[in-house]
């Protein structure tokens, strides 16, 4: 499909990138990059072909680009590439943010290289090169934005490598998505991560207890509230206006819930939880999720 | 284990008690009530044996009368099956908050009867009697809760009922019951109806794209802010007290991001991320969870 692909940043996702690449043979030639000494030598004991220790040397003579690493590293590894894009190359990203990302892209005026940005919407609580498998991508969406000046062509590469690799594509405007995910995935992890600081609290004697009893719905929270700390602090930055927005409607929410309860509105608090039982049944049947009982845990 | 055994209440928690006594033969005799003429239909049809349209016929010589239904129906069905306890029979129950019951049920001044409250930390999403099974409570923490003029003889006899079921049990005072709770689970509901009222917006051109876009976390507080909506009313009126002060916690917690997001605080978020990723992995090593990634979702 291309002939070299680079890869920048080999964690969960860039490393099941790797994966997926070379199991479905998509180019003949990959080239792996990560700044930390520890993936490097993961990625040489385990992928010793694919393997660079040069960002450089990696980037050089590849048709399609990936940046995979946190947002907050995406000017510094620019910088240091610019001058090494391939002439009519496309680089894409893998980040759950996308407006601040495409100024700074835009900023820089990179030559030779066409910017189509990816989301690919996968990934577990696990971190790093050992935690990426394959498969991450089957049946999962991946939303895909780019600014009105890039072809088609280039739009249309991206979006095949990712059927690729086993996804259904969608366009967005970068606003749109950023949007969208400020609901769909910022809100429910700046929650999460709020429930378990709430629930666990060291000073508390019955701590233990906490984790101990925490089937009946702590638990389900604590795997999101798992998720890397440096990825989520770049994408609350970069995705803040849309973020702030959500989190005020959200606050009201609970006001809302808690003025039921002090109340002790019945009725109330009734509506507010029979408004959103329908919603798990929306999001089975669009296939997002498993509708055996508990997620199907065993 | 007891001559006969009678449940009053027969949804996901009474069907799944219903079934496992059956399996494990705990009960020579079992009588199952329940005031839905559409779960008494199911029963006759399923379990014609056990089935009972008379609560006070079902109460009449049991050894363990176990109340499964919403907690806002205890003082009705206590009052009318008060004078069909057999003398030293045992009353108990499988409800989510424990010191406002008690209180009524101590005002009651039943006869013949001793009050253990029992907790099965255990459930799924779904509600009604087909969705119980007898393997529900296996590997599950159930916690008793009993007043101090209650016999050793009777408190063993419940824990001894519940290990027969696969559990494991704890015994704990009715308050810290509430209190251990209001953090591990009713939090936990609380925002999730949250998220999922904030996230769908019907009114909002992108519900849809909410929907389809779901896996990104949202998916995870859907299959919680599905639960039985009347058992969730009852719960968050009976456990007020508790839980208002945890959500006042909560609302700090959730002000504490939005401050950090407003002044692009890096390092603070950072801070409040990292905290949380070890909870995971106590609540793994503590047997609540599965360790596969994504719940081991397929």
């Amino acid at each position: 499909m291309f002939n070299k692909i680079c890869i920048i940043g080999c964690g969960l996702i860039g490393s099941s990138i790797l994966r997926a690449v070379k199991q479905n043979k998509l180019a003949s030639n990959i080239s792996v990059y990560d700044k930390s000494s520890k993936v490097l030598a993961y990625l040489e004991k385990n992928f010793p072909n694919e393997a660079s220790k040069n960002i450089s040397e990696a980037v050089k003579d590849s048709d399609l680009i990936i940046l995979s690493s946190p947002l907050s590293s995406y000017t510094e590894i620019l910088l240091a590439i610019q001058s090494n894009f391939k002439s009519n190359s496309i680089l894409t990203d893998t980040g759950s943010a996308k407006k601040e990302v495409n100024k700074i892209i835009k900023n820089l005026k990179l030559k030779d290289v066409n910017w189509v940005a990816s989301h690919p919407i996968a990934g577990t609580e696990y971190s790093g090169p050992e935690a990426g498998f394959a498969t991450l991508f089957k049946d999962r969406w991946c939303i895909i934005s780019a600014d009105k000046e890039i072809s088609k062509n280039h739009i249309e590469n991206v979006e095949k490598f990712w059927i690729k690799l086993g996804s259904k594509v969608k366009f967005m405007t970068f606003e749109d998505h950023d949007y969208v995910l400020s609901l769909t995935s910022h809100l429910p992890h700046a929650a999460a991560y709020s429930i378990v600081r709430t629930a666990i609290n060291n000073e508390d004697r019955f701590k233990d207890d906490v984790i101990q009893y925490s089937a009946g719905g702590l638990r389900d929270f604590t795997r999101i509230a798992a998720s890397d700390p440096l990825m989520w602090k770049d994408i609350f930055i970069d995705n803040s206006e849309n973020i702030l927005k959500v989190l005020e409607n959200y606050s009201k929410n609970i006001e809302e819930i808690k003025d039921a309860i002090k109340k002790k509105d019945g009725q109330k608090l009734l509506q507010i939880f029979s408004s959103t039982k329908k919603v798990r049944k929306k999001i089975i049947d669009a296939g997002q999720d498993t509708e055996k009982p508990g997620f199907g845990r065993k």
